[in-house]
């Protein structure tokens, strides 16, 4: 069985020594290159252009300003479809004349390379009507804000109240404490290494987007929708992608490109954003300022819950409210309880649409329940840890709306395991009386998540498998690697499932719209649990047809025929038969009945993956520097079964890593004045580097992933320890 | 329905414009240049290079020579592959020491750009052992000839003798003429537009290789041997190729190009061959020296023909003998008889060697055939034609290997056609006595032809089928588009077969070994053929998914479901119930139980299609000037259902064109003294252009495919028409 070992990645080797092809890597030398105009204010329209000194630039090929974009709104988050709706807001347009961000599209310049572009842009002039603008959710929520859109009275992009039981009954109840806190969280942005990057050109009736997307897929759905073509007039593929984090589940800029090659014939056109156009143009974590107000019994029962929260969505909608939703029901389940009431508000402002990013709302509410579980507890005197435990969503729990259920204690196992491992109780003994500026501490947090978008959406996945003459296998689906190592748990999967070796397996790692059936791409932690069923079913089917064909060839009967390790079996004394390859190529080039052992089926998944797990991390506070340095962290996760350890300790240890520069230094600021974003760079914007990091740990609630002693106690007043990082020892 | 329409070629727009992007055209520009050190003896050895000088050319990446190449032979003939043999004839290697023709590869070179690569070639010195070298088939058959592989006893590429009845026995009959005449024809170049080039890249596993091939699935096969890697670790991809014509049905330089990748890391190399060599080192048409034998009876009945043939094969198997026997199959059917004995001689001769080219042995032998048999009806003074149709394979013929049997009369339906259209008799009567320096003459010559490789190797195709959201269609085959329309007609039996319009199949034009099921690709006048069982199977498999789901979603029984113009019919009532579109998104996006309809499947075609027509020529002789000026050329088929009949006219004209050059003016000429190639450019190989063709016209057996006057006569002695060219007026 591969599912289960740590493999190396099918991609190791082109990765590693830069032989991998990205879509710049592949695009042209002769496209053209296209690059936007951003507005210079936060809200107004776009009263005139004046276009040319820029049309003279030598080199300059075509300027389109947001008088000649077609009136057809799209919507850039990636969700499947839904026949007959809700669908997802169309709110946007190829190139804006109503501006509602500082740096909005409203033109671009399409030339034969960089400097003529760079040249026409700097000479394009306009005139703008400006409005008065608004950051922040609340102000923007008030009658008389500035209004961004016609059709959302007051800013609102979505508003919800959830709840469960009778709260207003339920808080009459004698003795109860209740804490009121305040948390918020920054917009962050994802920082993903390759830019969005794409190139476009027509073939045929085609238009063929090539682009570094997570959602092959809905790229094409949605330029076709930008465009008004019909969805199999796009074409669209996906190479090698250098991360995501669900920046590139939105629909960024494929439609304009697209849109720009058909403005010059077809032409093969390429539009590679810059590091700064993607903190101001893509999309941005939701923010979240959240009031929670909890009722608990003096024994530590917490009977009722509330939450308000607001988010400043920024100028579009993009994944919205749909962040929030998912927040309000991370925040729901946490803590089970007799009464539960969320209000939550996505407002339009004039910032970074918010869209999809790790995690999809749950770590923002995460933060803040969970903050406010350790401060309850110490006002209560009790145990944070046991507090969280008697509360906390136990073995038998049933979300209301996924219908799924906790059928085993594995937070508390995650828990325990990660208490005994981080020697958690002793630390937290020895920091107990601290004094003086430099204080350590050690803290843990909880979390749950829930993969995939069922029921919300449809989960389907097509998957098609192709033997090869050498009993190889190719696999074909839409499901894309972006960097996670998708393609090697895939090819481990289909390993098993059909029963040749992993590296028989060929996964095609480039999608292509135009021969890889549809599937919907990288998002919500849903692609190893759709695929995996996906890859079963259709490797199930091919097995049979190979078990088929060795029953004619070999006569034997098929319940006594297996696949194993790229072998035809019989499985009654362990026999060889014959290898697959033997089988494949005496099927193909048969004379009497040809067949290719094929298979292509769709799976259409209607469950999803619950996970948890917690985080402790120790930490020193210089409180006169304000200067925060983590020690250590520790991260214990039940993800069930796990496909390949080492890919999922990298996940989790990316994980680890983008929290604690979540938590400790990004923050999107803008300038109050203007509205325009002041720190949409990686010198300004606080990314940390590994050097920032301490020793990221991770244990997962079946086994330890990574095994190492457990972590030492630095005595205290002992010089500050450096981070400690995995050694990469050189082969001599 | 599409079938036996004339529509627009799906491809028509791009090659028009020049959008349509061809093998060089999508090479990285960054890829590295091989080229090939071509031998400049005709037979011998390598004995040593100095590379000192070339090696310090700048640019310079790598040289390999004859002694570097790997000991792997391999074949380059474009065949199925056969379980257990036989195998086609492995004598080819990457580069050779032992050199069998005069411009033999012996070594290579990769540099940065094309300047380097050229320089160092001219800087390499080569020291030789020169042998005596052969050019003519029956030389090279003789004891003590020079010998061009050792396990080859007298240079024998094949010999092989047929026969039927018992021709001693019919010959002895009393009172029979007997005519015996020679004839030969020359060896030719196909002369592609389209020089053979390629590109290779390793990535992950696999090798990849980007080639203008007409076999994209077997020179996967044949890469794969000749660098002895796994089948499945190569991928061959095949974008819009310039023309074939059988010299691409070989595996002409893609192992090189790979094995030149493979020793530069994996980077991407480049390897275009020139017009010059591609003369000198591709393939040629069999050129063959025939000596025929006719037993006739006075009253005009063959009664027994004998055939002894020698092609001079050229330095390497290619497709060999397997030409040479498929003329002897052609010679015998054509005009059954008591007894028909053949000798076939394929002899290696230090020449080009010999492949596949249009008709694969089928046009020598017609020519030598129906050139006797006008001379023989003179010299007995009955009506050639009608001496033919009392000879010719009639109906109740069964040929005895593929037991295909003639059911129509349709060769004599060709014959009546064009000699009414033709103004045969009219034109015979009015040129029947001339005297002077310049004579016309009218005459003409019938043929048959077998389509595909059934019953000698495998026919199999797989097609898949995905149905878009919008209801279109994608056709992914590696029936390859090689310019003559497959793409054309294959979308067109596809909307036929599913149902919807023809705009709404979009045909996968590039074939990609990695996501295209396997399938032989366009050879044997194969592919019409064989991909309408294949579209029609897999097509129909789909089509009853579809149904399926139309079931489900309108409850009306399947039986009064169909689908027909992408519209989903009640057949009862013709009222359209949904369109195909709406059916498509309704099942993929369906929360109850998703589906996208594909299909994917096998069909092994076991039988061949044979077809017949004949040629009518009206030509002028300037005698003292030894100068021929076809006046009119008129060519009638049975070709069978034209699926496109634009297309097949398309087909015909450019056969008249090609067999106008093979009867006028081509030939390929060598140096007695040194074995060179004398005339390998298109300066002095002389191809006919355009202004060299008279009115080419052409009839089906069935309609009039161009419908235009019958030839007028022109009066003798009236001055000599300039050819007349099908005129195309612009629009006003």
């Amino acid at each position: 069985m591969y599912v289960g070992q740590s493999i190396q990645r099918v991609d190791a080797f082109d990765k590693a020594t830069g032989r991998a092809r990205f879509t710049e890597d592949l695009c042209p030398a002769a496209a053209y290159v296209a690059k936007m105009y951003h507005a210079e204010i936060a809200h107004g329209f776009v009263k005139s252009f004046d276009l040319e000194e820029a049309l003279r630039v030598p080199g300059v090929v075509k300027i389109v300003t947001c008088f000649d974009a077609p009136d057809l709104p799209f919507a850039t988050d990636g969700h499947p479809w839904h026949i007959g709706g809700p669908h997802d807001n169309m709110d946007r347009h190829l190139l804006n004349r109503h501006i509602r961000i500082y740096g909005d599209e409203i033109a671009a310049v399409i030339a034969e390379n960089d400097v003529a572009c760079d040249q026409a842009l700097r000479a394009i002039k306009v005139e703008y009507e400006e409005l008065p603008f608004v950051l922040h959710a609340q102000d923007s929520r008030e009658d008389g804000a500035p209004q961004l859109f016609d059709n959302k009275p007051n800013n609102i992009c979505g508003e919800s109240e959830s709840s469960w039981g009778d709260f207003d009954e339920v808080i009459k109840e004698e003795g109860l404490l209740v804490f009121e806190d305040e948390f918020s969280v920054p917009k962050v942005q994802h920082s993903h290494l390759e830019l969005p990057t794409c190139y476009a050109y027509q073939e045929g009736h085609k238009m063929v987007v090539v682009s570094s997307t997570q959602i092959p897929h809905i790229v094409r759905r949605v330029v076709a929708q930008a465009l008004g073509l019909e969805w199999g007039n796009v074409r669209v593929v996906k190479p090698y992608i250098g991360g995501g984090f669900g920046n590139k589940q939105d629909v960024l800029f494929e439609p304009h490109c697209a849109w720009f090659s058909s403005l010059v014939g077809g032409r093969c056109v390429r539009l590679c954003s810059t590091r700064e156009e993607t903190f101001c143009n893509t999309r941005v974590r939701h923010s979240y300022d959240m009031k929670l107000k909890t009722y608990v019994r003096k024994d530590g029962t917490i009977v009722a819950r509330y939450l308000d929260m607001w988010c400043p969505q920024g100028a579009y909608t993009s994944h919205g409210h749909g962040v929030t939703e998912n927040a309000v029901g991370a925040f729901m389940n946490m803590y089970p309880c007799q009464a539960v009431k969320v209000k939550a508000h996505t407002i339009y402002t004039n910032t970074q649409p918010s869209g999809a990013m790790r995690g999809y709302g749950f770590p923002q509410v995460m933060f803040a329940v969970d903050s406010q579980m350790e401060s309850m507890a110490r006002a209560m005197g009790i145990d944070s840890i046991e507090f969280r435990r008697k509360n906390m969503m136990n073995v038998g729990f049933t979300d209301d709306f996924t219908k799924n259920r906790v059928f085993e204690d594995s937070l508390s196992m995650c828990i325990e395991k990660g208490r005994r491992f981080f020697n958690y109780d002793e630390k937290l003994a020895q920091y107990a009386n601290q004094t003086g500026d430099i204080r350590r501490g050690v803290g843990m947090a909880i979390f749950w998540y829930t993969s995939g978008v069922w029921p919300v959406c449809v989960e389907t996945d097509t998957c098609n498998m192709i033997l090869n003459q050498d009993g190889s296998l190719q696999l074909i689906m839409a499901e894309t690697e972006i960097g996670q190592g998708a393609d090697t748990v895939f090819s481990q999967m289909a390993a098993d499932v059909v029963g040749v070796p992993v590296d028989s397996v060929h996964i095609v790692s480039t999608q292509d719209t135009d021969v890889t059936p549809i599937g919907m791409g990288a998002y919500a932690s849903r692609q190893t649990f759709i695929a995996s069923f996906s890859i079963q079913q259709t490797g199930s089917i091919l097995k049979d047809r190979i078990i088929d064909v060795a029953h004619r060839l070999t006569r034997m009967p098929k319940k006594v025929l297996d696949v194993r390790n790229g072998q035809i079996i019989r499985t009654s004394d362990g026999e060889v038969l014959m290898s697959l390859k033997e089988l494949s190529t005496r099927s193909i080039y048969n004379q009497e009945q040809s067949i290719q052992l094929t298979a292509q089926s769709t799976t259409h998944v209607k469950s999803n993956a619950f996970n948890y797990g917690c985080t402790f991390a120790e930490v020193e506070v210089d409180i006169p520097m304000c200067r925060v340095n983590v020690l250590n962290i520790l991260n214990v996760h039940d993800a069930g079964k796990l496909i390949n350890p080492a890919l999922a300790e990298a996940q989790v240890h990316g994980g680890m890593s983008m929290a604690l520069g979540y938590g400790l230094s990004e923050e999107l600021i803008h300038d109050p004045k203007t509205g325009r974003l002041l720190n949409g760079n990686l010198l300004d914007y606080k990314l940390l580097t590994t050097m920032d990091h301490p020793r990221l740990s991770m244990l997962h609630s079946l086994r330890h992933l990574n095994p190492q002693p457990p972590l030492a106690i630095v005595p205290l007043g002992s010089p500050l320890l450096s981070p400690v990082h995995r050694q990469f020892v050189m082969p001599s």
